[in-house]
């Protein structure tokens, strides 16, 4: 008889990861630099140096290094809630009475519910060796905040955070969860920055976006000595530290003997996306194996799907490095009825070149077909799924259904992000059905294309 | 060199309990049976099976066989959360500056966020066997009514809850993780009932209580056919399925190697306290090993360590069976400042008679201790607890300061029961410095005393 595939694969300690692996190694299209925004050139180490600290401006610069070494500390801290197990959805499977087999990485077991702790460990940490004193971040529906206050918390550091102001005020309950981890939450735009006094004279009603609260958050960081700014998603730094959810992945399918035919990312800055496909990519690029990757974003914010290809500016601001990506313009803010995340107007520049060479597939899902999805997710395999993380859900779904149709049994795997015990007034918004979908018109569109800026290499 | 222990110490699915372990068949003195309220003789199976479905109210009353089978579809379902980690607390350790090791075994990493799934599911696939159309509960703070409702989105069953009012308005998102799974939820007291009707009558400002939530509940089910009651905690039914914490932990400890020697536990009715020592007490009770055993209670609830030994109500309405047991009058409510949870007047009467007999110690905690040890865990190991579990935090932290003083290496083992994610309004109150203690006064509890009738066998 066949071995049963177990409901949960775990590493051992001894097989996590020692390792993070740097995807843009193996590209042989590189990303394209990022760019100073005054000269237009090639960003330098020493001048992200200002910006960041040192270690973590190198890794952003280093697309030959395939591998970096994870300091002891950080696979110290890693231990306290990795590995995540490799989840077979037999309950889904059943409900959907599929062929298929799907798999799905959980990354939301630990408090930050998310896995954005993984990179925010490493951050804090490269910050704590420098010698800083504190770090600088934005943060939107709060899960990238309450990692890095966790992830400060630990290290000892002091952690400014600028929430984007509707969420501070919608979600008391996460700006507590950082207070509890002793952060200092300011909402964005605040009058303690020059850019958020200048956006709220601009636009005095103005509930904040995260443009605005990164730019905040550099201004403090670049203009308070032993401070840095830190990022959650986007850069390739943080895509490197994400890289241990692939590579856990990878051993353990391995460990089960299974190769996953199609596996699924929900997309918002990629950092995500970014983790989970690193080590299936790799060999992707080498030609040692095949693999169908898809990104899925939301109708409302499709950078992917219908951006521009283009240098633009990461920030409303204009004060971040100016970096090549799918784009919406950096003006680009998803209507107010979107409550399912992943709104960033860019993309990964790493992920923008993977896609643009054709390695990578995207895909745009409405948001009561993804809340529709996390229902069904929940009530099946027990595990309440963060709006973000539904987006791949939502896909798996229907490549299982697509599956049921055709009878072939392929294996689906998908990255659940994070769970979502701090978005129930979206939940409660799809329990009484008056949630809505929204698709941008090509006019909505063209206003945000219009603030890209005309850089061409 | 000695092999180092893992910080987390997964069961294989293969070493899963196959059977519940039933304390009460190693106890010389069993617990004083249940009353029937109104001929004051022991309750029979049949007149249970009035509330309770057929198996479950087997089960309330078996106190002779020792283990009993894990229905396979319950085995299933526990693998898609379970084994939960058993955790060395090594960062704790560290920085408590203690020679003692600490060990938690955490019960919160699934949607319910608490160790209450694990009798929920048993107890909604008992009534799903049966026949039943649904079951109806109460809840107060709402992780019994999440749990159940989790339960039975996966039985199929209609779930009808309700929901101690100061909680169903001041935790909306509780009740909302509710009403995704499907469950229908209620405010309680309501006019739905006739207990609730005479309560609203005589209390019109009430904000509700467990005692009358249940109340409610157990009309409903009497008078609605197809229905039946089910209960969280204090029965000796739903401390045989949490034996199912105690038994994966023993195992645990079996392969790290590992004997505790004191192990604590937070207790409200003793649902968790009475599943997570089992197997240890069954060893004490049968003289073949010795632990030492702490039930920690807070200081405004303290059934075990100020309450009276006796035959009570369950209830406010006195609809159910009468239980001897530690109590504070079923008519106690806790100081409106208490934010802890574990607010039931009574405890479990398996515990109760093992406490009379010596086999447990009990202790009481203030609240903004317990908070304080709560801030100090979640900084420290990166869970933020719920306030029920930092109970046993607090006990555990202060057991292992004393080993700092007297130098010994003892293993302290706590049951971490869930986490705070729900309970954000009381850390807000920690955060910023308007938690407040209250001790109840022995006038206090004399009025609560004053409620216990006078039934002695």
């Amino acid at each position: 008889m066949e071995k049963k595939i177990p409901y949960k694969t775990y590493l051992d300690e001894s097989e996590m990861p020692k390792q993070w692996y740097n995807l843009r190694a193996d590209m042989k299209n590189k990303p394209a630099p990022l760019l100073n925004p005054g000269t237009l050139k090639p960003m330098t180490v020493d001048e992200l140096e200002q910006v960041f600290c040192r270690e973590l401006a190198e890794q952003e610069l280093d697309d030959t290094t395939p591998y970096i070494d994870i300091p002891k500390e950080i696979q110290e801290f890693y231990k306290m809630y990795r590995p995540s197990p490799l989840v077979r959805a037999y309950c889904l499977e059943k409900a959907l009475d599929t062929p298929a087999k799907i798999y799905y990485k959980f990354e939301g077991n630990n408090t930050s519910g998310s896995h954005k702790l993984n990179s925010a460990i490493a951050q804090a940490y490269y910050a704590k060796k420098q010698g800083l004193k504190g770090v600088t971040t934005e943060t939107g529906a709060g899960q990238w905040g309450t990692a890095l206050s966790m992830a400060c918390a630990y290290m000892g550091l002091d952690c400014k955070v600028f929430m984007v102001k509707v969420s501070y005020e919608q979600k008391p309950f996460r700006r507590e969860v950082m207070r509890t981890y002793g952060a200092n939450v300011t909402p964005s735009p605040s009058d303690t920055t020059e850019v958020g006094r200048k956006i709220l004279a601009e636009h005095p009603g103005t509930t904040g976006s995260l443009g605005c609260a990164i730019s905040e958050a550099v201004e403090v960081a670049v203009g308070t000595p032993g401070y840095r700014y830190v990022l959650g998603s986007v850069l390739s730094q943080v895509l490197l530290h994400q890289s241990v959810i692939g590579l856990e992945s990878k051993t353990a399918f391995d460990k089960i003997g299974v190769k996953p035919d199609i596996i699924i990312g929900c997309a918002g800055g990629g950092s995500n996306l970014g983790g989970l496909i690193a080590p299936f990519m790799r060999e992707k690029l080498r030609g040692e194996n095949d693999y169908r990757i898809i990104a899925v974003e939301p109708a409302s914010c499709p950078s992917f799907t219908r951006g521009k290809y283009a240098y633009d500016f990461c920030d409303t601001g204009m004060v971040c490095p100016l970096a090549k990506m799918y784009t919406l313009g950096s003006g680009f803010i998803p209507s107010a009825n979107h409550a399912g995340g992943l709104r960033y107007h860019g993309m990964s520049s790493v992920l923008s070149q993977l896609y643009h060479d054709g390695y990578i597939e995207a895909t745009s899902v409405e948001q009561t077909s993804v809340f529709a999805a996390a229902e069904q997710f929940a009530r099946t395999e027990g595990i309440l799924p963060a709006p973000e993380s539904s987006h791949a859900i939502r896909v798996a779904i229907d490549e299982a259904l697509k599956c049921r149709e055709t009878g072939e049994e392929k294996n689906i795997f998908f990255g659940l992000t994070g769970t979502g015990y701090f978005d129930m007034v979206a939940y409660e918004k799809f329990n009484n059905g008056e949630m809505s979908d929204y698709i941008p018109t090509d006019e909505d569109l063209e206003k945000g294309f219009a603030g890209i800026p005309d850089v061409n290499l």
